[in-house]
C-alpha cells in the first residue's frame, strides 16, 4: 500500500477513487477524524450533546449547512468525496455502504469532524509505550459501559470506551501524555477494574477485536469517538451518515497541534 | 495550636522557641521542605544523589558551606533555628534530638532543603480529592521497594515511596496534578499491585502508619522524601543532621510557584 505523506494529495486520490483502503498509518503526523453527518435540525442538538460530552465528542471542524466544505480542518476539502467508504443510517439503523455522497448529499446537511484516537497513539507510540492492538494488527477493543453520557435532546446513551493494556508505569506516562490532547479525547476515564464501569467481560468487547492483557498489566479505558455514532443510533434521525470505520478523514491539522502543552 | 499565616512570623516564633510544635496546616499555601545536613565532602556527592534522583529527592534549595543562610528558599531564614525539632546522626545512626543547631554547627555543613509531599497534597485537597491519611489524622504510609535508586559516590540504596489510596478517577485527576509539580515528588511512580515494586504487606508500612483502602480504591505510589534520609544512612557520614518527622521548615516559596503549569 502507497502510504501518502501530504494530506491533500491523500484526499484528492481518495476524491479519484485511486486510493480506496484504511487510513491507519497514513500521512504520519496529521490528524484522523471521524464523521457525523446530520440533517440541520438534528445538528444542533448533536454539536449541544458534543459540548456537553467533550471527552467521547471532540468537535475538530463542522460544515455549514449544505456546504460540503470544512476549511477550519482541510484546505481543498469536499467532505462528500474525501473519505473512502461511507455508512448511511436510516432511522438510526446502517441501511448501506457507499464510495462518495453525490447522490445521498441535500441542503440541509451538517458534517461534523470529531477528534481521534490515533492523534494520540502516534504521541504514546514516540514516546516508546507501546500499543498492543496497532502491534497487533487488530482492531481497538471498545466496550458499551454503565456511564451515561450528558443527554442532549434526543442524543444520549452509555459511554462507549476504548481499551489499551498497559504496566502501571507506562499508564501514568499514558495519562500525562494523553492529558495533553483533550480534543482526541484526552486522559483516560478509568483504569483497572472493569466491572466498576459496568464491563462484564474484558474479554468480549462490544466492538473491534480483543486484546490480550499480558500478567502485571492493567487495562486502562479512554473515551471512544464510537459514543457519538452509539447516540445518534439513539436519536433515530431519519438520515445520518458516517465514516466505515478504518476510513477516516485524514485532516491538515498536525497532531502536534492538537497538544495543548 | 496558633495558625501561621507568615512563613518568616513562623520561623522566627520556633527561633524564640514560641513554636515548637508539627508543621502541618501552619501557612496555608506556602511550601514547606524536608532538612538534610552534611559535612562538605558528604555534600557534593549527595548533590550528585539528588540530580540522578530528582523524583524522590528533589533540591528546593541548598547553603553555601558554613552558612546557616538558604536565601533561595526564605528570606531571613537561619537554618541553625527555624525547625521546631531536628534529629542528629552519627556514623548514620540516630543519636538524638535538638531544639536549635548551635552547639552542633560547623563551618563544612550544607543544608539542603527537599521538596515534600505537603504541596501537591494541598492542590489535591483543593481539587477535591481527598487524602486519607490527612482526614484520618495518622502519618502517611511509606514503603521501601525493590526498586534501587541511582547511585552516587556512597549515596543509593532502595527508593522509599509514600501511599495514598484513591479511586482509579481520582487517581487519574491526581497523576495529572501531581504531574504539574516536578519539584516536590511529581506525578506517582505506580499504582495498583504492592508486589509489582517488592512492597510485601500493604498493611505493614516500613515507616509512618498503616492507612487503610477501601473497597473500589487502589493504592498510588509516590516517590518519597525519606528516600533520601535512607541514602544517608547508607553513606553513614560521621556527622548528619535532619528534621524530625513533621517539623519541617516551612519556606517562602508558595506551592503555586512549584507548579510548572
Amino acid at each position: 500500500m502507497d502510504i501518502y505523506t501530504d494530506p491533500a494529495e491523500l484526499r484528492r486520490a481518495i476524491r479519484a477513487r485511486k486510493f480506496a483502503s484504511h487510513t491507519a498509518g497514513q500521512c504520519p503526523g496529521y490528524a484522523q477524524g471521524n464523521l457525523a453527518i446530520l440533517p440541520r435540525d438534528y445538528a444542533s442538538e448533536f454539536l449541544r450533546f458534543a459540548q456537553m460530552n467533550p471527552k467521547p465528542c471532540p468537535i475538530l471542524g463542522m460544515s455549514e449547512p449544505g456546504d460540503p466544505r470544512i476549511p477550519a480542518v482541510g484546505a481543498d476539502l469536499d467532505i462528500r468525496t474525501d473519505i473512502s467508504r461511507y455508512v448511511v443510517f436510516r432511522d438510526g439503523e446502517p441501511a448501506g455502504d457507499v464510495d462518495d455522497l453525490m447522490q445521498v448529499w441535500r441542503d440541509d446537511l451538517v458534517a461534523f469532524v470529531i477528534g481521534c484516537s490515533f492523534s494520540f497513539e502516534e504521541a504514546l507510540k514516540e514516546d516508546g509505550i507501546p500499543v498492543r492492538y496497532v502491534e497487533r494488527g487488530h482492531n481497538v477493543s471498545m466496550y458499551r459501559t454503565n456511564v451515561a453520557t450528558a443527554e442532549a435532546g434526543r442524543f444520549g446513551g452509555p459511554l462507549v470506551v476504548s481499551m489499551r493494556p498497559m504496566k502501571p508505569a507506562q499508564a501514568i506516562r499514558a495519562i500525562q501524555i494523553t492529558s495533553r490532547f483533550p480534543n482526541v479525547h484526552g486522559a483516560p476515564v478509568h483504569f483497572g477494574d472493569p466491572a466498576a464501569i459496568g464491563i462484564r467481560d474484558i474479554g468480549k468487547p462490544d466492538f473491534g477485536d480483543p486484546t490480550e492483557i499480558l500478567p502485571g498489566e492493567v487495562p486502562v479505558f479512554w473515551a471512544c469517538g464510537v459514543t457519538p455514532q452509539s447516540a445518534i443510533r439513539k436519536a433515530r434521525p431519519p438520515l445520518a451518515i458516517a465514516h466505515k470505520p478504518g476510513c477516516m478523514l485524514v485532516t491538515d491539522l498536525r497532531n502536534s497541534q492538537l497538544s495543548v502543552f
